[in-house]
C-alpha cells in the first residue's frame, strides 16, 4: 500500500459527516488543502473558523477539475443534482465518493450522470453518527472503530476503490464491501427501521392526549431509547424516500411483529409472550457482547 | 417530620428493585434488620453474601407479624398470591407496600385480601431500572434523583403514606402521588409502550431472514436504542398482562402512527414526512432539556 497523499479534497456538504471526515484527515496531514462547498455561506464560514476546512467555495463546479478527491456528503436526495453539476465539468481525473446512508440511488445517479467508461466513482457509507447534526458537531474521532461499507459499481476501478478504502481506514474505520442492493436491504432493517421506529414513537407521544404528563413520567431509559429520534429530520426524510421499498417492507414486518405481541397480550398467553421478550433479550445480549469484543 | 426508624423490614422478592431498596436503606442505617424472602435459596444466600439483607427466610408468613414494613418486589403477577399469604397472618400493625410497575391490579389485590378497615397499604412505583436484573445488579444509588409514584387507595392511611414517602425520599427518590388508574394510563404510554416497541424490534431483527448480517451491521445507536430490550422478560410479561387494556390501546395507537409514516413514504410526501420526524426531534430535545435541568 503506497503512502496516501491527496493534494486537494473537495467536500460538498460540510455538516457532521463531511466535517468529521475533514477534521480527521487534517489531523493526519494526508491532505494538502480541503475545500468546502455547500448552500449556506454562514455554515461554510463557521467550518473555516472551526478549522474543519481550509477555504470554501460557493461555486463548487469550478473546483472539480483541481480536486483529486470529491466527497459528497449532502442529504441523499441532493446527490443526483450534485452529480449532474459535477458531470458538466472535467471530473475524469478525480475520484468521486459519497457518504450517503442509501447506496442504490447513489450508484444509479452516478451511472446516469458520469461516463460509462469513468472508473473513479466509489460509493461508501460510514455507519457512524451522532444525534447532533451540523458542522459544529463534527469531531475527528467520529469514525474511529466504526464500520464503513464500500459498495463498488461498474464505475469503480480498483485504484479508486483502494484510495477510498485507504481514506476511510486512515480515519479509523473498519472497511468492508458489498453490493449496493445488499447494503440497502440490510441497513433498511439494521438502521433505517430503528430510526423510524424511534421517530414514530416520540412523534406518537408528542401527539398523545396526555403528552406532557407522559414526557414528565418518562425515565432515563426513554431518553436513551429515543436518542436516535434527535437525528437530522432532513437526512432521514431523504433516506426514507430513497430506500422506500426496503423501508416499507421492514416497517410492515415490524408492525406484524407488534401485532403478534398484541395478540399474545390480549389472549393472556404469558408463556408465548415471555418467549418473544426472551428471544429479544437473549439476542441483544449475545450480539452486544460480540459487538463490544 | 419525625425521624424515620424501622425495626424490621421484610423484602419479598430480592432482585434488582428490592435489593437496591435494601442496600440504600442499609447504607443510611434507618433499618435495624432487613429480612429477605423469595423462591430461590441460592439467590437469598447471594443477597446475604453481598450484604444486601441481614438474613433470609424461606417461609415469609412467619415474619409478617414482626415486620414493621413489608416491601413486595416480586414480578407483578405474583403480588396477588403474596398478598393472599400475608392476609392469613397478623399484618394489621405492618405497613405493606410494593414496587410494581402496574398499580391498578396491585390495589385491587390489596382490596381483595386485606381487611377493608386496614389502613397500612400503600402502593408505589419507583421509575428506575437497569437492563441487568437480579440481586447482583442491585445498587444503593438506583433511586437517587429518580421519581417514585405513590398511588394511595382506600386502605392507605395518612401515617402509612407518610412513612412510605419518607422511605423513598430517604433513598433519594422524588416522590409524587396520583391515583392508580391515572398512573397505569400514563405509564402504559411513557414506559410500557417503549419497552414493548424495543422488545418487538429486537425480536423482529432476531427472526429476520438476514438476522446475523443485520446485527453485524448495527451501530452503537442500535444497541443504545435497544438497551431496554435487555430488561427482565418475566417482569415485562407480568406488566404486559397486568396492564393489558392500556398497553394494547397504546400499541395500536403507535402502529397507527407507523402506518401514517408508511403512507407518507409510499406517496413520496417529503414535506409531511419531514414534519413527522421534526415534531419528534423537537419534542425530544425540548423534554430532554427539561428533564436534565
Amino acid at each position: 500500500m503506497s503512502e496516501l497523499k491527496v493534494d486537494q479534497l473537495l467536500i460538498i456538504g460540510v455538516g457532521l459527516i463531511g466535517g468529521s471526515f475533514a477534521l480527521a484527515l487534517r489531523e493526519l496531514g494526508i491532505v494538502r488543502e480541503i475545500v468546502g462547498a455547500g448552500r449556506s455561506r454562514e455554515n461554510l464560514e463557521k467550518a473555516v473558523a472551526l478549522g474543519v476546512i481550509d477555504r470554501y467555495t460557493e461555486n463548487f463546479p469550478t473546483e472539480v477539475e483541481n480536486s483529486n478527491v470529491i466527497f459528497v456528503s449532502t442529504p441523499v436526495l441532493a446527490t443526483d443534482r450534485v452529480f449532474a453539476m459535477i458531470a458538466k465539468e472535467n471530473y475524469r481525473h478525480s475520484i468521486i465518493t459519497d457518504a450517503g446512508s442509501v447506496k442504490g440511488c447513489v450508484v444509479s445517479a452516478a451511472e446516469k450522470h458520469f461516463s460509462s467508461d469513468y472508473c473513479g466513482f466509489v460509493a461508501a457509507h460510514p455507519i457512524a453518527g451522532r444525534e447532533n447534526s451540523g458542522v459544529g458537531a463534527a469531531t475527528g474521532d467520529l469514525y474511529a472503530g466504526k464500520r464503513t461499507i464500500i459498495t463498488p459499481s461498474n464505475q469503480s476501478g480498483d485504484d479508486a476503490i483502494e484510495t477510498v478504502r485507504q481514506l476511510w481506514e486512515s480515519v479509523g474505520a473498519q472497511v468492508s464491501q458489498m453490493d449496493a442492493f445488499t447494503h440497502d436491504e440490510l441497513v433498511s432493517a439494521s438502521s433505517h427501521l430503528p430510526h423510524l421506529v424511534a421517530f414514530g414513537l416520540v412523534n406518537y407521544i408528542a401527539n398523545h392526549s396526555r403528552s406532557q404528563e407522559c414526557f414528565d413520567l418518562a425515565a432515563s431509559g426513554f431518553y436513551d431509547f429515543t436518542r436516535i429520534a434527535s437525528s437530522d429530520p432532513t437526512m432521514w426524510r431523504d433516506i426514507s424516500l430513497s430506500n422506500a421499498d426496503d423501508i416499507i417492507r421492514e416497517l410492515k414486518g415490524y408492525i406484524n411483529n407488534l401485532e403478534k405481541i398484541i395478540s399474545q397480550i390480549s389472549q393472556g398467553n404469558g408463556d408465548q409472550l415471555q418467549e418473544i421478550l426472551n428471544v429479544a433479550k437473549v439476542s441483544r445480549d449475545y450480539y452486544l457482547a460480540q459487538w463490544t469484543k
